[in-house]
Protein backbone atom coordinates (compact mmCIF):
# COMPACT_ATOMS: atom_id res chain seq x y z
CA UNK A 1 0.00 0.00 0.00
CA UNK A 2 1.25 3.18 -0.93
CA UNK A 3 1.68 5.45 2.52
CA UNK A 4 1.67 8.97 0.59
CA UNK A 5 -0.14 11.29 2.70
CA UNK A 6 -2.00 8.86 4.43
CA UNK A 7 -1.77 10.68 7.95
CA UNK A 8 -2.83 13.28 6.92
CA UNK A 9 -5.93 11.84 4.83
CA UNK A 10 -6.98 9.80 7.55
CA UNK A 11 -7.20 12.96 10.03
CA UNK A 12 -10.61 12.48 10.79
CA UNK A 13 -11.34 9.17 11.14
CA UNK A 14 -9.87 8.13 14.31
CA UNK A 15 -11.58 4.47 14.99
CA UNK A 16 -10.01 1.42 13.74
CA UNK A 17 -12.83 0.22 12.36
CA UNK A 18 -12.66 4.19 9.86
CA UNK A 19 -9.05 3.32 8.98
CA UNK A 20 -9.61 -0.17 8.22
CA UNK A 21 -12.25 1.30 5.72
CA UNK A 22 -9.87 4.00 4.68
CA UNK A 23 -7.20 1.75 3.18
CA UNK A 24 -7.58 1.98 -0.72
CA UNK A 25 -5.81 0.84 -3.39
CA UNK A 26 -2.91 3.55 -3.51
CA UNK A 27 -4.35 6.27 -4.40
CA UNK A 28 -5.07 8.18 -1.62
CA UNK A 29 -4.10 11.84 -1.28
CA UNK A 30 -3.17 13.74 1.10
CA UNK A 31 -6.31 16.32 2.39
CA UNK A 32 -4.80 19.72 0.61
CA UNK A 33 -4.66 17.53 -2.73
CA UNK A 34 -8.81 17.44 -2.46
CA UNK A 35 -8.80 21.41 -1.84
CA UNK A 36 -9.65 24.02 -4.24
CA UNK A 37 -10.12 24.42 -7.75
CA UNK A 38 -11.70 27.79 -7.98
CA UNK A 39 -8.81 30.31 -6.59
CA UNK A 40 -5.55 30.61 -7.44
CA UNK A 41 -4.20 32.21 -4.35
CA UNK A 42 -0.81 34.03 -3.23
CA UNK A 43 2.33 32.11 -4.55
CA UNK A 44 4.41 34.40 -2.36
CA UNK A 45 2.72 33.20 0.56
CA UNK A 46 1.81 29.83 -0.31
CA UNK A 47 -1.95 30.84 0.83
CA UNK A 48 -5.04 29.97 -0.85
CA UNK A 49 -8.22 31.20 1.85
CA UNK A 50 -8.26 33.82 3.85
CA UNK A 51 -9.39 33.53 7.02
CA UNK A 52 -10.82 36.74 8.82
CA UNK A 53 -11.30 37.85 12.70
CA UNK A 54 -14.58 39.71 12.48
CA UNK A 55 -15.14 42.17 15.80
CA UNK A 56 -12.66 44.69 15.27
CA UNK A 57 -10.82 43.63 12.15
CA UNK A 58 -14.02 43.73 9.80
CA UNK A 59 -16.36 45.41 11.94
CA UNK A 60 -16.68 48.53 13.66
CA UNK A 61 -18.26 48.09 16.83
CA UNK A 62 -16.97 50.88 18.52
CA UNK A 63 -18.77 53.66 16.50
CA UNK A 64 -22.42 51.13 15.68
CA UNK A 65 -23.07 50.02 19.32
CA UNK A 66 -23.43 53.52 20.95
CA UNK A 67 -25.12 54.71 17.68
CA UNK A 68 -27.55 52.24 17.37
CA UNK A 69 -28.34 51.89 21.17
CA UNK A 70 -29.27 55.68 20.75
CA UNK A 71 -31.36 55.68 18.09
CA UNK A 72 -33.38 52.71 19.40
CA UNK A 73 -33.44 53.80 23.41
CA UNK A 74 -33.77 57.58 23.28
CA UNK A 75 -37.47 57.35 20.91
CA UNK A 76 -37.97 55.63 24.38
CA UNK A 77 -37.37 58.44 26.46
CA UNK A 78 -34.46 56.79 27.63
CA UNK A 79 -31.18 58.36 28.09
CA UNK A 80 -27.62 57.07 28.76
CA UNK A 81 -24.12 57.77 28.35
CA UNK A 82 -24.65 55.96 24.92
CA UNK A 83 -20.37 55.24 24.75
CA UNK A 84 -20.16 53.93 27.67
CA UNK A 85 -23.01 51.45 27.16
CA UNK A 86 -21.61 50.56 23.95
CA UNK A 87 -18.58 50.04 25.72
CA UNK A 88 -19.93 48.05 28.87
CA UNK A 89 -21.81 46.00 26.68
CA UNK A 90 -18.63 45.22 24.17
CA UNK A 91 -16.85 44.47 27.64
CA UNK A 92 -19.19 41.24 28.57
CA UNK A 93 -18.04 39.52 25.63
CA UNK A 94 -14.35 38.18 26.76
CA UNK A 95 -15.64 36.76 29.69
CA UNK A 96 -18.96 35.69 28.68
CA UNK A 97 -17.22 33.19 26.46
CA UNK A 98 -14.82 31.79 28.69
CA UNK A 99 -17.22 28.93 30.62
CA UNK A 100 -18.01 27.64 26.88
CA UNK A 101 -14.09 28.05 26.08
CA UNK A 102 -13.01 25.86 29.41
CA UNK A 103 -15.58 23.33 28.78
CA UNK A 104 -18.12 24.29 32.05
CA UNK A 105 -20.56 24.93 29.83
CA UNK A 106 -21.53 23.42 26.96
CA UNK A 107 -21.26 25.02 23.41
CA UNK A 108 -23.70 27.83 22.75
CA UNK A 109 -23.72 30.35 20.01
CA UNK A 110 -22.44 33.80 20.51
CA UNK A 111 -26.44 35.11 19.94
CA UNK A 112 -26.97 33.40 23.36
CA UNK A 113 -24.26 35.04 25.49
CA UNK A 114 -24.44 38.37 23.90
CA UNK A 115 -28.29 38.62 24.79
CA UNK A 116 -27.02 37.50 28.10
CA UNK A 117 -24.58 40.07 28.26
CA UNK A 118 -26.97 42.48 27.12
CA UNK A 119 -29.71 41.43 30.18
CA UNK A 120 -26.60 41.79 32.37
CA UNK A 121 -25.64 45.24 31.26
CA UNK A 122 -28.89 46.93 30.81
CA UNK A 123 -29.83 47.49 35.02
CA UNK A 124 -26.20 48.96 35.57
CA UNK A 125 -27.27 52.10 33.02
CA UNK A 126 -30.74 52.00 35.04
CA UNK A 127 -32.63 50.40 32.24
CA UNK A 128 -35.26 47.83 33.53
CA UNK A 129 -38.15 46.10 31.90
CA UNK A 130 -37.88 46.94 28.34
CA UNK A 131 -40.68 45.66 26.10
CA UNK A 132 -39.44 42.43 24.51
CA UNK A 133 -39.24 43.87 21.00
CA UNK A 134 -37.62 46.57 21.95
CA UNK A 135 -34.63 44.30 23.68
CA UNK A 136 -34.92 41.80 20.75
CA UNK A 137 -34.50 44.87 18.30
CA UNK A 138 -31.25 46.30 20.70
CA UNK A 139 -29.62 42.58 20.85
CA UNK A 140 -29.93 42.43 16.99
CA UNK A 141 -28.07 45.20 16.68
CA UNK A 142 -24.96 42.78 16.21
CA UNK A 143 -26.40 41.75 13.43
CA UNK A 144 -25.95 44.72 11.19
CA UNK A 145 -22.21 46.20 12.60
CA UNK A 146 -20.80 48.73 10.06
CA UNK A 147 -17.63 47.33 8.73
CA UNK A 148 -14.65 49.19 8.41
CA UNK A 149 -14.15 51.94 5.15
CA UNK A 150 -12.10 49.80 3.65
CA UNK A 151 -13.78 46.37 3.83
CA UNK A 152 -16.50 45.86 1.22
CA UNK A 153 -14.28 46.89 -1.45
CA UNK A 154 -10.63 45.15 -0.59
CA UNK A 155 -13.17 42.12 0.41
CA UNK A 156 -14.04 42.32 -2.87
CA UNK A 157 -10.74 42.45 -4.71
CA UNK A 158 -9.11 39.82 -2.22
CA UNK A 159 -12.48 37.62 -3.19
CA UNK A 160 -10.91 37.00 -7.12
CA UNK A 161 -7.99 35.43 -5.50
CA UNK A 162 -8.57 33.88 -2.26
CA UNK A 163 -11.31 31.90 -0.60
CA UNK A 164 -12.98 34.00 1.79
CA UNK A 165 -14.65 33.09 5.46
CA UNK A 166 -15.04 34.52 8.93
CA UNK A 167 -12.82 32.91 11.72
CA UNK A 168 -14.55 34.50 14.26
CA UNK A 169 -16.68 33.67 17.32
CA UNK A 170 -19.60 35.11 15.95
CA UNK A 171 -22.14 32.51 14.79
CA UNK A 172 -23.29 31.58 11.71
CA UNK A 173 -26.71 33.63 11.85
CA UNK A 174 -24.63 37.06 12.99
CA UNK A 175 -22.14 36.42 10.25
CA UNK A 176 -24.58 36.10 7.47
CA UNK A 177 -26.79 38.59 8.34
CA UNK A 178 -23.72 41.15 9.13
CA UNK A 179 -22.37 40.45 5.08
CA UNK A 180 -25.38 41.03 3.54
CA UNK A 181 -25.58 44.01 5.70
CA UNK A 182 -22.09 45.39 4.41
CA UNK A 183 -21.87 43.61 0.92
CA UNK A 184 -19.54 41.07 1.27
CA UNK A 185 -19.60 37.92 -0.20
CA UNK A 186 -17.89 35.17 1.96
CA UNK A 187 -17.42 31.16 0.23
CA UNK A 188 -18.19 30.27 3.87
CA UNK A 189 -19.07 30.91 7.41
CA UNK A 190 -16.62 28.77 9.78
CA UNK A 191 -15.30 29.73 12.83
CA UNK A 192 -16.69 28.77 16.25
CA UNK A 193 -20.00 27.64 15.76
CA UNK A 194 -18.51 24.69 13.32
CA UNK A 195 -15.64 23.64 16.05
CA UNK A 196 -18.43 24.07 18.83
CA UNK A 197 -15.83 26.11 21.04
CA UNK A 198 -14.33 29.33 20.95
CA UNK A 199 -10.84 31.14 19.74
CA UNK A 200 -8.21 31.34 20.53
CA UNK A 201 -9.23 27.12 21.48
CA UNK A 202 -7.24 25.36 18.46
CA UNK A 203 -9.95 23.64 17.36
CA UNK A 204 -11.38 26.62 15.83
CA UNK A 205 -8.72 27.53 13.83
CA UNK A 206 -7.87 23.70 12.26
CA UNK A 207 -11.56 22.94 11.79
CA UNK A 208 -12.17 25.77 9.10
CA UNK A 209 -8.80 25.19 7.45
CA UNK A 210 -9.92 21.54 6.94
CA UNK A 211 -13.53 22.95 5.92
CA UNK A 212 -12.02 24.51 3.11
CA UNK A 213 -10.15 21.59 2.31
CA UNK A 214 -6.95 22.84 3.10
CA UNK A 215 -3.56 22.28 5.37
CA UNK A 216 -3.74 25.10 8.03
CA UNK A 217 -0.05 26.52 6.40
CA UNK A 218 -2.10 27.08 3.41
CA UNK A 219 -4.75 30.07 5.12
CA UNK A 220 -3.94 32.93 6.34
CA UNK A 221 -6.03 34.54 9.48
CA UNK A 222 -6.29 38.03 9.18
CA UNK A 223 -6.48 40.00 12.20
CA UNK A 224 -6.22 43.82 13.19
CA UNK A 225 -2.94 44.51 14.17
CA UNK A 226 -3.34 44.71 18.34
CA UNK A 227 -5.55 40.98 18.00
CA UNK A 228 -2.24 39.37 19.24
CA UNK A 229 -4.08 35.85 21.20
CA UNK A 230 -5.66 35.81 17.87
CA UNK A 231 -2.64 35.42 15.85
CA UNK A 232 -0.86 33.40 18.56
CA UNK A 233 -3.41 30.79 18.34
CA UNK A 234 -3.41 30.82 14.53
CA UNK A 235 0.05 30.78 14.48
CA UNK A 236 -0.03 27.70 16.66
CA UNK A 237 -2.49 25.52 14.47
CA UNK A 238 0.26 26.29 11.70
CA UNK A 239 -1.38 28.89 10.13
CA UNK A 240 -0.09 32.08 8.96
CA UNK A 241 -0.76 35.22 10.25
CA UNK A 242 -1.78 38.76 8.19
CA UNK A 243 -2.42 42.08 10.68
CA UNK A 244 -4.44 45.01 9.02
CA UNK A 245 -3.84 48.55 10.59
CA UNK A 246 -6.83 49.61 12.97
CA UNK A 247 -6.00 52.94 14.25
CA UNK A 248 -9.60 53.66 15.84
CA UNK A 249 -10.81 50.24 16.73
CA UNK A 250 -10.95 51.32 20.54
CA UNK A 251 -12.23 54.57 19.54
CA UNK A 252 -11.04 57.66 17.84
CA UNK A 253 -7.02 57.13 18.16
CA UNK A 254 -7.53 54.20 20.09
CA UNK A 255 -6.23 51.41 18.61
CA UNK A 256 -2.96 49.60 16.87
CA UNK A 257 -1.88 49.80 13.37
CA UNK A 258 1.83 48.18 14.16
CA UNK A 259 1.64 44.50 15.47
CA UNK A 260 3.33 43.14 18.72
CA UNK A 261 2.90 39.73 17.15
CA UNK A 262 5.67 38.52 14.48
CA UNK A 263 2.80 38.49 11.42
CA UNK A 264 3.83 36.92 7.85
CA UNK A 265 2.22 40.08 6.53
CA UNK A 266 1.77 43.73 8.11
CA UNK A 267 -1.20 46.32 5.99
CA UNK A 268 -2.56 49.48 6.47
CA UNK A 269 -5.93 47.96 5.48
CA UNK A 270 -7.85 45.44 2.95
CA UNK A 271 -6.80 46.99 -0.19
CA UNK A 272 -3.12 47.23 0.98
CA UNK A 273 -3.73 43.60 1.68
CA UNK A 274 -4.73 42.50 -1.40
CA UNK A 275 -1.24 44.53 -2.92
CA UNK A 276 0.69 42.94 -0.57
CA UNK A 277 -0.81 39.04 -1.15
CA UNK A 278 -0.75 39.57 -5.09
CA UNK A 279 3.22 40.89 -4.60
CA UNK B 1 -39.00 33.83 36.41
CA UNK B 2 -40.35 34.37 32.78
CA UNK B 3 -40.57 31.01 31.07
CA UNK B 4 -41.37 32.86 27.52
CA UNK B 5 -39.51 30.71 25.21
CA UNK B 6 -37.34 29.24 27.73
CA UNK B 7 -37.19 25.77 26.35
CA UNK B 8 -36.31 26.73 22.95
CA UNK B 9 -34.18 28.44 23.91
CA UNK B 10 -31.94 26.64 26.37
CA UNK B 11 -32.54 23.88 23.54
CA UNK B 12 -28.28 23.68 22.50
CA UNK B 13 -28.16 23.37 26.49
CA UNK B 14 -28.50 20.22 28.12
CA UNK B 15 -26.68 19.91 31.38
CA UNK B 16 -27.48 21.39 34.69
CA UNK B 17 -24.86 23.86 34.78
CA UNK B 18 -25.81 25.09 31.35
CA UNK B 19 -29.53 25.69 32.51
CA UNK B 20 -28.57 26.98 35.62
CA UNK B 21 -26.00 29.80 33.63
CA UNK B 22 -28.81 30.59 31.36
CA UNK B 23 -31.51 31.41 33.65
CA UNK B 24 -31.76 35.19 33.01
CA UNK B 25 -33.36 37.81 34.64
CA UNK B 26 -36.84 37.79 32.13
CA UNK B 27 -35.88 38.66 28.83
CA UNK B 28 -34.66 35.50 27.91
CA UNK B 29 -36.05 34.48 24.52
CA UNK B 30 -37.16 32.19 22.00
CA UNK B 31 -34.69 31.05 19.09
CA UNK B 32 -36.61 32.14 16.53
CA UNK B 33 -36.53 36.00 17.87
CA UNK B 34 -32.62 35.95 17.20
CA UNK B 35 -32.36 35.13 13.80
CA UNK B 36 -32.35 37.29 10.66
CA UNK B 37 -32.83 41.04 10.05
CA UNK B 38 -31.69 41.17 6.93
CA UNK B 39 -34.47 39.09 4.73
CA UNK B 40 -37.82 39.59 3.96
CA UNK B 41 -39.04 36.21 3.01
CA UNK B 42 -42.36 34.84 2.29
CA UNK B 43 -45.11 35.84 3.99
CA UNK B 44 -47.33 33.50 2.32
CA UNK B 45 -45.48 30.26 3.67
CA UNK B 46 -43.47 31.46 6.89
CA UNK B 47 -40.28 31.11 5.42
CA UNK B 48 -36.92 33.14 5.45
CA UNK B 49 -34.49 30.59 4.70
CA UNK B 50 -34.21 28.11 1.88
CA UNK B 51 -31.92 25.06 2.08
CA UNK B 52 -31.36 23.20 -1.03
CA UNK B 53 -30.15 19.79 -2.10
CA UNK B 54 -27.43 20.21 -4.48
CA UNK B 55 -26.49 16.44 -5.96
CA UNK B 56 -29.75 16.43 -8.75
CA UNK B 57 -31.80 19.61 -7.08
CA UNK B 58 -29.55 22.79 -8.16
CA UNK B 59 -26.21 20.19 -10.37
CA UNK B 60 -26.77 18.18 -13.46
CA UNK B 61 -24.06 15.25 -12.18
CA UNK B 62 -25.40 13.23 -15.76
CA UNK B 63 -24.18 15.74 -17.68
CA UNK B 64 -21.08 16.60 -16.15
CA UNK B 65 -19.75 13.87 -14.69
CA UNK B 66 -19.24 11.68 -18.36
CA UNK B 67 -17.80 15.02 -19.82
CA UNK B 68 -15.23 15.60 -17.87
CA UNK B 69 -14.22 12.66 -17.45
CA UNK B 70 -13.92 12.33 -21.60
CA UNK B 71 -11.79 15.38 -21.49
CA UNK B 72 -9.47 14.10 -18.75
CA UNK B 73 -9.34 10.61 -19.54
CA UNK B 74 -9.01 10.49 -23.60
CA UNK B 75 -6.32 12.35 -24.33
CA UNK B 76 -4.41 9.67 -22.29
CA UNK B 77 -5.54 7.21 -24.69
CA UNK B 78 -8.13 5.95 -22.26
CA UNK B 79 -11.50 4.93 -23.93
CA UNK B 80 -14.43 4.07 -22.63
CA UNK B 81 -18.29 4.57 -21.70
CA UNK B 82 -18.13 7.56 -20.71
CA UNK B 83 -21.93 7.60 -20.03
CA UNK B 84 -21.58 3.85 -17.95
CA UNK B 85 -18.36 5.32 -15.95
CA UNK B 86 -20.44 7.98 -14.64
CA UNK B 87 -23.39 6.79 -13.82
CA UNK B 88 -20.89 4.29 -12.22
CA UNK B 89 -19.34 6.70 -9.83
CA UNK B 90 -22.14 8.43 -8.83
CA UNK B 91 -24.09 5.28 -7.73
CA UNK B 92 -21.39 4.09 -5.57
CA UNK B 93 -22.68 7.67 -3.67
CA UNK B 94 -25.41 6.84 -1.90
CA UNK B 95 -23.95 3.30 -0.35
CA UNK B 96 -20.97 5.12 0.29
CA UNK B 97 -22.37 7.11 3.36
CA UNK B 98 -24.37 4.25 4.68
CA UNK B 99 -21.90 3.23 6.86
CA UNK B 100 -21.23 6.66 8.43
CA UNK B 101 -24.98 8.11 8.96
CA UNK B 102 -25.39 4.49 10.86
CA UNK B 103 -22.36 5.38 13.16
CA UNK B 104 -20.07 2.36 12.12
CA UNK B 105 -17.48 4.83 11.00
CA UNK B 106 -16.63 7.78 12.63
CA UNK B 107 -17.89 11.19 9.92
CA UNK B 108 -15.39 11.91 7.03
CA UNK B 109 -16.41 14.64 4.73
CA UNK B 110 -18.12 13.59 1.25
CA UNK B 111 -14.75 14.39 -0.55
CA UNK B 112 -13.34 11.56 1.12
CA UNK B 113 -15.89 9.35 0.39
CA UNK B 114 -16.21 10.35 -2.99
CA UNK B 115 -11.81 9.75 -3.76
CA UNK B 116 -12.91 6.12 -2.45
CA UNK B 117 -15.49 5.68 -4.65
CA UNK B 118 -13.57 6.92 -7.73
CA UNK B 119 -10.48 4.13 -6.44
CA UNK B 120 -13.24 1.73 -6.45
CA UNK B 121 -14.83 2.26 -10.15
CA UNK B 122 -11.92 2.84 -12.32
CA UNK B 123 -10.85 -0.78 -12.32
CA UNK B 124 -14.45 -2.32 -13.07
CA UNK B 125 -13.67 0.01 -16.26
CA UNK B 126 -10.14 -1.59 -16.76
CA UNK B 127 -8.08 2.25 -15.36
CA UNK B 128 -5.41 0.81 -13.13
CA UNK B 129 -2.44 2.99 -12.24
CA UNK B 130 -3.43 5.90 -13.13
CA UNK B 131 -0.80 8.83 -12.16
CA UNK B 132 -1.78 10.58 -8.68
CA UNK B 133 -2.16 14.15 -10.32
CA UNK B 134 -4.50 12.53 -13.31
CA UNK B 135 -6.63 11.08 -10.26
CA UNK B 136 -6.82 14.26 -8.74
CA UNK B 137 -7.88 16.05 -11.18
CA UNK B 138 -10.84 13.38 -12.06
CA UNK B 139 -11.93 13.24 -8.64
CA UNK B 140 -12.33 17.67 -8.21
CA UNK B 141 -14.94 16.86 -11.31
CA UNK B 142 -17.07 17.27 -8.34
CA UNK B 143 -15.84 20.82 -7.22
CA UNK B 144 -17.08 22.14 -10.31
CA UNK B 145 -20.15 20.51 -11.20
CA UNK B 146 -22.80 22.70 -13.79
CA UNK B 147 -25.75 23.31 -11.71
CA UNK B 148 -28.82 23.28 -14.27
CA UNK B 149 -29.43 25.99 -16.45
CA UNK B 150 -31.98 27.90 -14.86
CA UNK B 151 -29.72 27.80 -11.23
CA UNK B 152 -27.71 31.02 -11.72
CA UNK B 153 -30.13 33.34 -12.12
CA UNK B 154 -33.07 31.57 -10.16
CA UNK B 155 -30.85 31.73 -6.68
CA UNK B 156 -30.01 35.65 -7.59
CA UNK B 157 -34.00 36.23 -7.37
CA UNK B 158 -34.76 34.00 -4.08
CA UNK B 159 -31.26 35.39 -2.43
CA UNK B 160 -33.35 39.04 -2.37
CA UNK B 161 -35.59 37.60 -0.40
CA UNK B 162 -34.50 35.09 1.45
CA UNK B 163 -31.43 33.43 3.33
CA UNK B 164 -29.88 30.69 1.00
CA UNK B 165 -27.50 27.52 1.78
CA UNK B 166 -26.99 24.14 0.89
CA UNK B 167 -28.21 21.66 2.85
CA UNK B 168 -26.59 18.56 1.05
CA UNK B 169 -24.47 15.71 1.76
CA UNK B 170 -21.81 17.39 0.22
CA UNK B 171 -18.61 19.30 2.28
CA UNK B 172 -17.80 23.02 2.46
CA UNK B 173 -14.77 22.88 0.71
CA UNK B 174 -16.70 21.17 -2.49
CA UNK B 175 -19.95 23.43 -2.14
CA UNK B 176 -17.69 26.29 -1.87
CA UNK B 177 -15.98 25.30 -5.28
CA UNK B 178 -19.19 24.70 -6.50
CA UNK B 179 -21.37 28.30 -6.00
CA UNK B 180 -17.99 30.16 -7.29
CA UNK B 181 -18.09 27.78 -10.34
CA UNK B 182 -21.96 28.35 -11.32
CA UNK B 183 -21.91 31.89 -9.49
CA UNK B 184 -24.09 31.28 -6.81
CA UNK B 185 -24.13 33.92 -3.93
CA UNK B 186 -24.87 31.63 -0.70
CA UNK B 187 -25.27 33.12 2.71
CA UNK B 188 -23.41 29.93 4.44
CA UNK B 189 -22.72 26.35 3.91
CA UNK B 190 -25.00 24.30 5.89
CA UNK B 191 -25.48 20.53 5.90
CA UNK B 192 -23.94 17.15 6.42
CA UNK B 193 -20.38 19.00 7.80
CA UNK B 194 -21.42 21.25 9.98
CA UNK B 195 -23.46 18.34 11.32
CA UNK B 196 -20.84 15.38 11.28
CA UNK B 197 -23.50 13.17 9.88
CA UNK B 198 -25.71 12.49 6.69
CA UNK B 199 -29.12 13.34 5.40
CA UNK B 200 -31.58 11.94 5.74
CA UNK B 201 -30.65 11.97 9.92
CA UNK B 202 -32.67 14.79 11.22
CA UNK B 203 -29.69 16.47 13.11
CA UNK B 204 -29.00 17.70 9.48
CA UNK B 205 -31.82 19.39 9.04
CA UNK B 206 -32.46 20.67 12.44
CA UNK B 207 -29.05 22.25 12.82
CA UNK B 208 -28.83 23.76 9.71
CA UNK B 209 -31.85 25.90 10.65
CA UNK B 210 -30.61 26.74 14.36
CA UNK B 211 -27.45 27.80 12.68
CA UNK B 212 -29.55 30.74 10.46
CA UNK B 213 -31.23 31.13 14.27
CA UNK B 214 -34.88 30.07 12.87
CA UNK B 215 -37.27 27.68 13.60
CA UNK B 216 -37.54 24.69 11.52
CA UNK B 217 -40.81 25.31 9.80
CA UNK B 218 -39.32 28.96 8.99
CA UNK B 219 -37.12 27.25 6.57
CA UNK B 220 -38.33 25.37 3.45
CA UNK B 221 -36.09 22.72 2.11
CA UNK B 222 -35.62 22.43 -1.61
CA UNK B 223 -35.37 19.59 -3.18
CA UNK B 224 -35.83 18.14 -6.98
CA UNK B 225 -39.53 16.18 -7.66
CA UNK B 226 -37.87 12.62 -7.47
CA UNK B 227 -36.53 13.22 -3.76
CA UNK B 228 -39.01 11.57 -1.65
CA UNK B 229 -36.83 10.80 1.07
CA UNK B 230 -35.14 14.06 1.59
CA UNK B 231 -38.56 15.60 2.08
CA UNK B 232 -39.52 13.17 4.21
CA UNK B 233 -36.60 13.95 6.04
CA UNK B 234 -36.99 17.59 6.26
CA UNK B 235 -40.95 17.85 6.67
CA UNK B 236 -40.18 15.09 9.71
CA UNK B 237 -37.74 17.77 11.45
CA UNK B 238 -40.58 20.24 10.79
CA UNK B 239 -39.30 22.01 7.60
CA UNK B 240 -41.18 23.48 4.94
CA UNK B 241 -41.21 21.37 1.58
CA UNK B 242 -40.57 22.45 -1.58
CA UNK B 243 -39.81 20.85 -5.23
CA UNK B 244 -38.49 21.59 -8.34
CA UNK B 245 -39.52 19.72 -11.38
CA UNK B 246 -35.94 17.59 -12.60
CA UNK B 247 -37.13 15.90 -15.85
CA UNK B 248 -33.59 15.09 -17.35
CA UNK B 249 -32.52 14.64 -13.93
CA UNK B 250 -31.20 10.79 -14.75
CA UNK B 251 -30.52 11.56 -18.21
CA UNK B 252 -32.66 12.97 -20.71
CA UNK B 253 -36.30 12.52 -20.06
CA UNK B 254 -35.38 10.45 -17.07
CA UNK B 255 -35.95 12.62 -14.63
CA UNK B 256 -39.32 13.10 -12.12
CA UNK B 257 -41.29 16.52 -12.26
CA UNK B 258 -44.47 15.92 -10.28
CA UNK B 259 -43.12 14.72 -6.61
CA UNK B 260 -44.99 12.15 -5.37
CA UNK B 261 -44.53 13.63 -2.08
CA UNK B 262 -47.52 15.90 -0.34
CA UNK B 263 -44.58 19.32 -0.59
CA UNK B 264 -45.82 22.90 0.47
CA UNK B 265 -45.12 24.43 -3.06
CA UNK B 266 -44.28 22.57 -6.60
CA UNK B 267 -42.32 24.76 -9.20
CA UNK B 268 -41.08 24.16 -12.57
CA UNK B 269 -37.37 25.82 -11.86
CA UNK B 270 -36.16 28.24 -9.59
CA UNK B 271 -37.67 31.44 -11.33
CA UNK B 272 -40.98 29.52 -11.06
CA UNK B 273 -40.46 28.81 -7.45
CA UNK B 274 -39.34 32.67 -6.81
CA UNK B 275 -42.68 33.60 -8.59
CA UNK B 276 -44.47 31.19 -6.16
CA UNK B 277 -42.93 31.82 -3.02
CA UNK B 278 -43.57 35.69 -3.13
CA UNK B 279 -47.15 35.71 -4.61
Amino acid sequence: MDNFGRRDFLHSATSLAASTFLVGTGLLLTRSARAQVSVQGSRKYGVKALLFDMFGTVLDMWTTLPREAEKILKPRGINLDWQAFGRAWLGEYGPSIVPVREGTIPFVPLDTLFRQNLERVLPRFGVKDLPKDVFEQLHLVWHRLDAWPDVTSGMAALGKTFLLAPCSNGNIAMMADIARHNNIRFDAILGAEIARTYKPAPKVYTMSCEAFGLKTGECMMIGAAGHTSDFEGAAKAGMKTGAVARPNEGGPGKGTSVPRFKVDVAADDLSDLAARLMA
